[in-house]
């Protein structure tokens, strides 16, 4: 097998490589030297290559590979045709010590006999090159904010903690795109690693296992490549021993997905009991078939995990399922109830000594104090505070507050309102629990103002309650799974 | 009965008022005053009452009811604390005649023993003055953007087909302020009618079952009045009847939400095996609780019937849920697929002839004809509607088109693009089909400038493909009901 024959080195240099070669750049693949750009990545480093071009955005065109002047480069971004392919990339290899080379180039084993044939010698090929490694093809590569590199401009230039792991290059980029642009989501390392010809997801998987900087990982997975059958297996032994959350989105679920994803990547169908089996035997967290539920999950996971990160505190999952609503709505509180319930949470109902204590600390004369927390006219007072305090003692690990945007965020009622609502994130937070900001969205200038500003200040700001209420669900099974792994 | 004892006149002028009196105006309910002015309701027509004031946002204030220098009142907003709620009725009453009452006051049957009392005694009264009609109390009481009046400025001036009736004011106002907002959405009558003391669902429903311009119905319901005992029958029967379409969300499904409706509108809970009967007797759409939900449902049949009463034809509902998708990028598709297929939709795989046929029309190097069709760089190009409209003749119903924001609206290719989508547009409405735009939204100038064109131009645009295709669904299993009651 291909990945037993070599020398597995370090995938240290593809994520940050100290040069990189793009060969050719184009008006068509231009995004990759912008993305390169605006990470600030050392642009006397970047090579590019064109047969008619002197220049490309400002930079220096080089006419052939021979002439880049250095001998070892760290990354080749290869775009090219595919009928180009395998005699480029011998040509390419023969010339230059390469560490890493990301294959662009799509339309080959994903979409015909002729594609598939392509794939089979680049197999070969790379197979006599055992110090260079590939991703691809057919996938958009690296973003990897820490190694300055990225293929769209549009991506964050700010680190974070998510790894990603996709087998397709438009979810890649969406997910990096929605998730910045929604929740100033940021990333420590993305792959987008297509059909898998040499490198593999396993592999990916295992080095962020071990990254300092990554938390939590996300994968969408199609299937596994023809030419690694065994990739399988390996791939089970790493989630099995995986130390951090994987949230594992799968594509081609039903069969006739399946028919899609032969398409798509060519990858061999994986059966639906098979799965069955590897979400019993390891930590990994399924999530359905969403883009916006995957970035509505990982939001929570990763924005818990920096929370405790930057307290330099051990992480402790939430430890039930209790939660509490506070909102100034009857009717979004039954609907809330009721939704809540459903989806498996807990929504103790507050009667007897507690609504007593309740109803001492601040005497309603309209709303409810049973939970939700129906509070109208509370939102700047003192009481808003002190009664979410005390209902929070009851045992809760999850608090959503429901809230409108505010037109004046200047006047003294605002400021009341905002103190409040970092008074309550500051006590649920210091006791281990969540406490989640519900901010229906539209597109609005007030909402957009409000929104940023609670981001800002580290809030957990959902657009919904159903995304809260799926997304806490995934930490406490995570969390679960945890604490009985650690028993056993 | 309360209801069977008195003449039940037309509810005309509760949604057409010739004269409003607002008793009493303050700065805690300007935003009555300002739905009103918004509307352009006849300012003339509208006296206030404030024993304080002279005037109030420009309007001349009256001391006392007697005052105002009419004698008969179409509708009187009822706006004073519970404890005076009783008095002051007796006394507005006995002086003037009187057709609608909506008493705004809260605080009574939903939230303790005396305000049930309270509850009690209004029925007393109004019973004696049989001419006289109240909604409430406990409600938002009325948006009726035909007779000029509203009870929030935010609320669209525009009228549509959307007829509303919610048992929670805060829900009613949202859906107005939301449906508006995220997709255009207009409204005929909208109706908060709180604990329904005197004026019941089953009125409203029959009400706008009878209105030519509203089209498709929402309740939101929560429960019966305990002085209406005989409304769940009541209602059964205009539900049996009923020739529109009625969107039905009911708070309180869940055990646990029961408890949270009563401290609401203090209404008798029903039971879940009732309502799966109801469900079943009734053409009634079941809808799930949240509100973005029914949002999404209502958008769609509204603009379903409004397209046909511009065309003057006689609706059709989809007959199958053959659905295609149309995309650039292979992993959405493959979501797209899972998804589509759980959520019971078809995804019919282009294979043989068909993709024969596809191909002949337009070669592609990479993508896929199959459905999703994953079609790479045509975007403006003529062979995107020749394509797409081969593939439309599969026999599919539902179309559903993958789209990006586009930055440059004012370059060839994006005025290319956009009549390709016009085109695609009369083509698949032209056979009674329904084609849908997907934006994925997060805030964003050249999403919005873009929604808004789309909407502008009258095409269903949905934030995501679950939220289309739930409510294709919907629209699905509603003309397979009308279908079956017209064969038996």
């Amino acid at each position: 097998m291909l990945e037993s024959n070599r020398n597995i080195q370090s995938l240290e240099l593809l994520f940050k490589p100290r040069n990189v070669v793009i060969y050719r750049v184009s008006k068509a693949v231009d995004f990759f030297v912008k993305g390169f750009k605006r990470q600030g990545f050392n642009l006397e480093k970047l090579y590019l290559i064109s047969p008619k071009e002197d220049s490309f955005l400002g930079l220096k065109c080089y006419k052939t590979f021979d002439e880049i002047p250095v001998e070892t480069i760290d990354l080749v971004i290869l775009s090219i045709r595919r009928d180009l392919l395998i005699q480029t990339l011998q040509e390419v290899l023969s010339k230059k010590k390469i560490h890493f080379i990301h294959i662009f180039t799509a339309g080959t084993g994903e979409f015909d006999d002729i594609g598939m044939e392509i794939e089979r010698n680049l197999k070969k090929i790379l197979e006599d090159y055992s110090n260079t490694r590939s991703i691809g093809p057919n996938c958009m590569g690296i973003y990897s904010p820490q190694g300055k590199t990225a293929y769209y401009s549009s991506f964050p230039v700010e680190p974070g903690n998510i790894g990603l792991i996709f087998q397709s290059g438009d979810l890649h980029s969406k997910m990096i795109k929605f998730g910045s642009r929604r929740y100033n989501l940021c990333f420590s390392i993305g792959v987008s690693i297509g059909n898998c010809v040499d490198i593999q997801i396993s592999e990916i998987l295992s080095y962020l296992n071990e990254d300092d900087n990554t938390d939590v990982i996300c994968v969408y997975f199609e299937g596994i490549s023809p030419f690694h059958k065994n990739e399988g297996k390996k791939l089970l032994e790493v989630l099995r021993k995986i130390k951090k959350p994987v949230l594992f989105m799968r594509g081609g679920k039903t069969e006739r997905g399946q028919t899609a994803v032969l398409s798509h990547t060519g990858s061999m169908a994986t059966k639906k009991n098979i799965w069955n089996a590897i979400y019993k035997q390891t930590p990994i967290i399924e999530v359905p078939s969403s883009l916006d539920d995957l970035i509505d999950i990982v939001y929570l996971f990763s924005n818990y995990f920096n929370r405790y990160k930057k307290l330099k505190k051990k992480i402790e999952y939430p430890i039930n399922k209790r939660s509490l609503v506070i909102l100034w709505s009857g009717g979004f509180g039954i609907l809330a109830t009721d939704m809540l319930i459903e989806l498996g949470l807990e929504v103790p109902h507050f009667k007897g000594e507690t609504l007593k204590k309740l109803n001492e600390i601040y005497p309603i004369r309209v709303g409810s104090l049973s939970n939700p927390l129906d509070l109208p006219f509370v939102t700047y007072q003192k009481e808003l505070v002190e009664v979410t305090k005390a209902a929070i003692d009851e045992n809760i690990s999850l608090v959503l507050l429901e809230t409108d945007a505010w037109k004046n965020i200047e006047g003294e009622r605002f400021k009341g309102y905002y103190k409040n609502l970092l008074e309550i994130k500051d006590y649920v937070e210091n006791q281990n629990k969540i406490f989640v900001i519900i901010l229906h969205q539209y597109p609005s200038e007030s909402r957009k103002i409000f929104s940023d500003m609670l981001l800002k200040d580290n809030f957990l700001v959902y657009p919904s309650l159903e995304a809260a209420a799926k997304s806490f669900l995934k930490l406490y099974e995570y969390g679960e799974e945890v604490r009985n792994s650690k028993k056993s």
